[in-house]
């Protein structure tokens, strides 16, 4: 029988059931008791936790016990550099950011620039690179805490990774890269070994402080399967196994079960379109907005349904309140599709601008973030 | 059907029929022209060519075509770190030191920790990396060129390594390992990624040239499936094919048809053996000696089936007519096994006496042959 739907960290296919995935994977649901002990560390909970789109997570639990304890954690998360980034790129880097803000963990932040010219994203590894390069603006411009945030990129840092690959490779035959990932013999050698690259991050901490580091990866869902294989290997090598925390992923502009594409402009906004752009996306939209204006008046609109909505969910109506009032007007059918759409459209143009400013600044800021070695330098032609 | 004999870069069992391998992996015969050819451009020919130790080569032709039209070759062999090196080791060293002298050649000499690792010679990959330093004091004391040779850790030099096993690993498929390896799903991802590495060298000379380089690999001919699928992705990624010059693997003390094994230490004579030990294993040797001193003096005995002949052929009576008048005492019964041993001895000691002095001076050499990143040290606890 054929799954109706694919997560795997190089496809998303059909229409994600969350609880299946969750069954399928083996991860737990975040639930009160979690949040409400997440919560008496931090004084409050990001928007993302409260609305379950942070849903899913393996030894949080864990992760606080050791905390309480004193054992501080490590953040590790990731970037794919395929292109330019969309907000759904930044979903999990602002939950990273509040961890960070809020227990002062120290985040490892690796670019796969290795991953995507493997997974065909890229003729020339180092256009690759190069993409790398681009993206890390945008992750300085998340607004990081220097002091806390080591950025490196695989094909430059490799030397602090290879060995610790060999040896989580050591322990991963091919049938279970098979299994986990779905592989067949028609993959590539380097697509095969390459999760014992994005596994190394995990125990990084560990190497530096010369003692075992609890690890908390908050990243989307689709990236457990490395994790699950890196948490067969790690007490084997003598380190403990990451923990995890996982988002939904962001739906695309053109209704709840469209997906973010690069390919497709018009399914996401992006850190560097312009206010124009942006707004010529937002206003095409899918909505849950009825036929006429009369009607909609006079029926209200369905919310559920909303890529503007999933918008506000998302990232921009952090308040409650307002949310809860944007649902309510919305359904009474006060509120209409191209209002909301412009009132949307206000708060990401004013996200932008910042972002885009940060990202700017961020060009003068490489060293503050980036762990490189002796020799290594921004490739030239950027 | 099984085969009658298996020969990869991993294990060699079964009796080699070299005419037979010639075949199955599809190089050529070193013949009288290709012989003549090298002798016009050396002035002499190596034993072991004259003697077909060294017997089977892909594209030697092109290598001195291109050397003809002034474009010189490189040469690039490598060394498992497994165990303490051997006089079987030494083989191929002994003929690429030569060509380096004869045709001023720079080596580029890959010492391969990770793979000693994956393939399970050891449980730490720090234990790799040590038995590496200790072989690269027995390369160093064979008298390479320090301007033209440059020795490099797979695990030390990954950062020049990685991005080019990277492209390579792209056009290799799971399905092309399995067939070229005989892997199956129980192999590890570390050792399906490995050739990848290996690989590299083939093209260092030329990344680092900026143009085109000939590339000429000296080794056992137990090392070609790597450069047979080297040679299937070289023109893909813009480089000449690297060409090869195949060695016979040289027989133990125990039998033309025995192995040189580390974990029995009577089978070889390692570069670190005391004269007393040396002396112990040769007087032991296999030979094709009669059962008594007067048959064998009678019938005489047979060289051809006579370990110690074997090391007289390989390394100890570089001069023809000496090695025909030990074969011809031999076959008329005027030699005796216990004086030939004896004589064999002298020889070895005299050369072990030479090689462990030069070994001693490789210790404060490294920095003349070694290829090292910025704080990349030796292994602390030599």
């Amino acid at each position: 029988m054929p799954e109706d739907f694919v997560v795997t960290p190089w496809e998303v296919s059909g229409v994600v059931d969350y609880d299946k995935l969750v069954e399928r994977f083996g991860t737990q649901r975040i639930d009160a008791a979690l949040l409400e002990r997440i919560h008496r560390h931090t004084g409050d909970l990001h928007p993302m936790l409260k609305r379950a789109l942070f849903f899913s997570h393996r030894d949080m639990n864990w992760i606080l016990d050791e905390y309480e304890k004193g054992n501080r954690f490590a953040l590790y998360t990731g970037r794919g550099p395929s292109s330019g980034i969309h907000l759904g790129h930044m979903v999990p880097w602002f939950v990273v950011k509040w961890l960070q803000d809020k227990f002062r963990a120290t985040l490892w932040f690796q670019i796969t620039d290795d991953e995507k010219y493997l997974f065909r994203d890229f003729d020339k590894l180092e256009d690759s690179r190069k993409v790398a390069y681009d993206n890390i603006l945008d992750i300085i411009a998340m607004g990081f805490d220097p002091k806390l945030t080591k950025i490196f990129i695989d094909t430059e840092y490799i030397r602090h990774l290879y060995p610790l690959a060999v040896e989580i490779s050591k322990r991963i035959t091919f049938s279970t890269a098979k299994a986990v990932f779905g592989f067949d013999e028609s993959f590539n050698i380097g697509q095969i070994f390459y999760t014992a690259i994005q596994s190394v991050p995990c125990f990084l901490p560990s190497v530096e402080a010369g003692r075992n580091v609890p690890v908390l990866i908050p990243c989307g869902i689709d990236q457990d399967p490395h994790f699950r294989v890196t948490r067969d290997v790690a007490e084997r090598l003598g380190y403990s196994k990451p923990a995890g925390l996982y988002s939904r992923l962001m739906p695309g502009l053109l209704g709840l079960e469209s997906k973010m594409s690069t390919s497709r402009p018009e399914t996401a906004i992006f850190a560097t379109d312009s206010e124009k752009a942006m707004r010529k996306k937002i206003a095409n939209a899918f909505t849950g907005g009825r036929a006429t204006v009369e009607e909609q008046r006079k029926l209200g609109a369905n919310p559920h349904i909303c890529s503007v909505f999933a918008y506000y969910t998302y990232l921009f109506a952090p308040e409650d309140r307002y949310l809860a009032e944007v649902e309510r007007t919305c359904k009474s059918g006060e509120r209409l599709c191209g209002d909301c759409k412009a009132e949307l459209a206000d708060h990401i143009a004013k996200f932008l601008k910042g972002h885009q400013e940060r990202r700017e600044q961020a060009k003068h800021r490489l060293e503050e973030f980036m762990l490189r070695d002796e020799g290594v330098a921004a490739p030239s032609t950027r």
